[in-house]
């Protein structure tokens, strides 16, 4: 396998060759026939949809010879294979192991890691399902009617957005039994008013940190377990932990149950895992984790397709660094037209800027071309009332990436002036990919009503949001953004970026830090 | 007063000159001093701080010239006197008259617009005490204990985050009466899983919509109503209308009551009327909506200054505009220290985006220029743990607005080792604006701990977030991108962007869109 920077493969000048006078009026062939061509299976009954993507016969020939070039599934072979993909750290990368085995064994002092990862999820879904079936009770016997987890960042974003995103599906199906919360901040404003809303006696704690030391997550350990005790609960009856074997958390009597993960689950890689699973679990039951895991499964395993017209994530992921380093849109939106995935913007938002956000290749070394874009959205309809106005009309172009489902999720629905919302909402999504694309050109003087069009976007679609497709969604970003950070050459998955605030909050904390701005700031804040 | 497009003034190519070569070592500089010097007082106890900003007293000088040329207080007084600033759609801009009177008394059609706003105010803190008071009740006679706003855009994001931004501290202030929920997308779940959380009995509903014939909320409208009489409560006792007095929703015995707005109130700048105003003042009091509309007030009247240095909005502004235009920095990050600010961020991408988000002038001719930045943001120290890793080490810069506040709302707080979570949370905030600005250099050959720093910021703190800072907060942005509307030349007040896909999505329900791009997509949903 060769790792080399993108500007040093022979197909970065032919694609930045092409850039310079490109021009190709998709809009104009967005037909039936286009629309049917561009399309890709993706997982879980889901489907990529390109046509609405400005990719003519050139750019697609360019995009496959990158592919090869950059050797992108053989990438992806050795990742599943178990090779240190994450060089920074020295570790393998294995959250696609957590769904099941593509590759080889891989085996890690002495230890068979898919066997590992496999035990784990038996262990999560025991716990889940003794905890439903009331076998298992807090401290006063009551059952356990609300979950709440305790984590930030990995350990909260992901499994946050999943959870809201089967929230209603769950109710519908008759699978939601405990509702969940999650406490994430330091700002001890966060934890109050999460609890200031649940019964302590019939609440579980999922307390989630690999490293078992990040303060935020330990300080608000310590605040919820002050309550607990305040309310005169023991503690170890209400709190389980997610952690590494290594971990001070890990078989520690302090808790009801530890549950493990590995230093080969990066933490935004991580809702695959014990990390999602418990929480997913006890508020869905263990059956709906697993068809969550199988539909993520079938998206790694499609992902494995050399052709890139049939390898909707590797497409998604070169169309995604098409616009980024040659048409240059420094951004990207997610556009959820599907209310239960209102936080999922916020968690593909850190998988992406914090995988890909680097400005050194895998080996320390800068970079001559941009990487990572910045990732915002939020669902429509909701957004055409607000940022859209930009999106339509601003002086840039914003590339657009739309999810949509035909049936909605509760399946309660109401008929005005002769449709059902689902059937308006849908409707908004078709008008808005067009408008997009095509404009709408005004007549002179008074242009305020005239829409440029040339935005590109794309659409993942499916029948109805339910676990197998989420899988699937996660998945197919996880691996989008996988094969851009092996076309930039980059460590997707590290985070140094992080490190100095920590340093200099440690600093501050100490009293000992010796350096004017920290000490200007910390004085200005009064601490 | 004249009104010119940027690049025609004098100041823009000296402005233009100035970037060409600009340095300025600001992080090198950042000591007590320049802390302590670069502050600027913002209404309602909060400071705007400016420190970290790249910006040497050359740039301030032109930006003072900018002020001047464009007229940008001159505007201001203008708009506050009811000139039609809003020229697409010809009408008077009074979002800041509903704060208070500022200006000359604004006198339309014989009404003292200034009276009609403060009767309105009065009468929705009226009927907010009858509910509060138990005084005014549902259909079964019991007590109000919820109130759910169904409004889309500016009569979703504003509201719901400023109720986030307060719940907490309403609590702790014993004000906290009606708890608040949202609906607001076409999408049928988010209506669903809204009232399967709430006793429909106990539940009066917000409906807004200015011109009452918003489709999303109209859909709302009706599902929520046919669930109040499938549970035998009549709707006319159960749901209150916020609308303009010639909408269908007005004067409507329908509704259980009606409280008015007009054209003068935009939808983004509309939380101050009564579209924010009913539901906050259903949840923390009449008074605490006072206290808001005064903190707002307050930062109006700063607005005023037409010193730069002590006129936080302006500078704000122009700040922006220096790092846009000429920095070339396409988007701006909100980053509070406050988890109640959790869905502020929302709200400034559509108030933003959305006023600014524009390419032609106010006379509808093409500018030659960027406008409105991508805005997107969320709380710290989450972020930290997420899309920071791309701030700190992406290969490009985005100019950062932190937001912070000394004390927490609750008071509910735990030590651990040594420090209280709010303590932590600000050391947090203080140790990455020194991070960002200063970086921290590493030594070859691998540079992955590498951190470049120049990475601007800016940063407005207050002692407690209560009502008043809350208002001076959102005055603060409304006034800060209206000043740089005027610095480009754009009407910040129209959104014409949203047109076409409502033309579109009426064609697809209608079925007669022989559109080929939109009919193949609306196949592909199944529609």
């Amino acid at each position: 396998m060769t790792y080399l920077d993108f500007d040093k493969t022979a197909v970065y000048g032919k694609l930045a060759a092409l850039a310079e006078n490109y021009s190709f009026n998709y809009a104009k062939n967005l037909d039936a026939e286009r629309v049917r061509k561009c399309l890709v299976p993706q997982g879980g009954g889901l489907n990529y949809s390109w046509a609405a993507k400005s990719l003519d016969d050139r750019v697609i020939a360019l995009l496959r010879e990158l592919a090869a070039e950059q050797e992108l599934i053989g990438k992806y072979k050795a990742l599943l294979d178990g090779a240190i993909i994450n060089t920074g750290e020295n570790r393998r990368v294995l959250h696609q192991l957590l769904r099941g085995q593509l590759g080889k064994a891989v085996i890690d002092g002495g230890k068979d890691l898919g066997l590992f990862y496999r035990e784990q999820t038996d262990r999560v879904a025991a716990f889940a399902g003794a905890v439903r079936a009331g076998t298992l009770r807090g401290a006063t016997g009551k059952r356990f009617s609300a979950a709440v987890q305790i984590g930030i960042g990995g350990s909260d974003l992901g499994p946050r957005a999943l959870y809201l995103a089967l929230e209603n599906w769950a109710r519908a199906e008759g699978r939601a039994q405990l509702r969940a919360a999650f406490i994430s901040n330091v700002d001890p404003d966060d934890a109050s008013a999460v609890l200031a809303r649940l019964p302590l006696e019939e609440t579980l704690f999922v307390l989630v940190s690999k490293s078992g030391t990040t303060q935020e997550t330990l300080a608000n350990e310590l605040f919820v377990k002050e309550k607990l005790r305040a309310a005169g609960l023991d503690p170890a009856k209400h709190v389980v932990a997610v952690t590494s074997e290594t971990s001070p958390l890990a078989h520690n009597p302090a808790y009801l149950d530890s549950f493990y993960i590995d230093d080969f689950i990066g933490g935004r890689y991580s809702a695959s895992s014990a990390v999602g699973g418990v929480i997913l679990s006890l508020a869905f039951g263990p059956e709906t984790f697993r068809e969550f895991l199988a539909g993520a499964h079938e998206a790694d395993a499609l992902a494995l397709n050399p052709e890139l017209l049939e390898n909707a994530a590797l497409l998604d992921a070169l169309i995604g660094v098409w616009e980024r380093n040659f048409l240059r849109y420094p951004y990207t939106a997610i556009l959820p037209y599907s209310q239960a995935l209102s936080r999922f913007p916020a968690h593909l938002q850190q998988l992406d800027m914090e995988s890909n956000g680097k400005r050194v290749n895998r080996d320390g070394a800068p970079l001559g071309y941009v990487t990572g874009p910045v990732v915002f959205g939020e669902p429509g309809t909701n957004g055409q009332h607000s940022f859209y106005q930009l999106l339509h009309q601003g002086t840039d172009i914003v590339p657009l990436q739309f999810l949509g489902f035909t049936e909605s999720q509760a399946g309660d629905d109401v008929q005005v002036e002769g449709s059902s919302s689902q059937t308006k909402l849908l409707a908004n999504l078709a008008a808005q990919i067009a408008a997009f694309a095509r404009g709408q050109r005004a007549e002179g003087p008074n242009l305020n009503r005239d829409f440029p069009g040339g935005r590109p976007s794309s659409l993942i679609y499916g029948r109805r949001l339910g676990p197998a497709a989420l899988g699937a969604l996660l998945a197919h970003f996880e691996n989008k953004v996988m094969f851009q950070g092996f076309v930039w050459n980059v460590n997707s998955f590290d985070q140094e970026g992080v490190q100095l605030g920590k340093i200099l909050t440690k600093r501050v904390l100490q009293g000992v830090s010796g350096d004017a701005a920290l000490d200007a700031y910390a004085a200005l804040l009064g601490i």
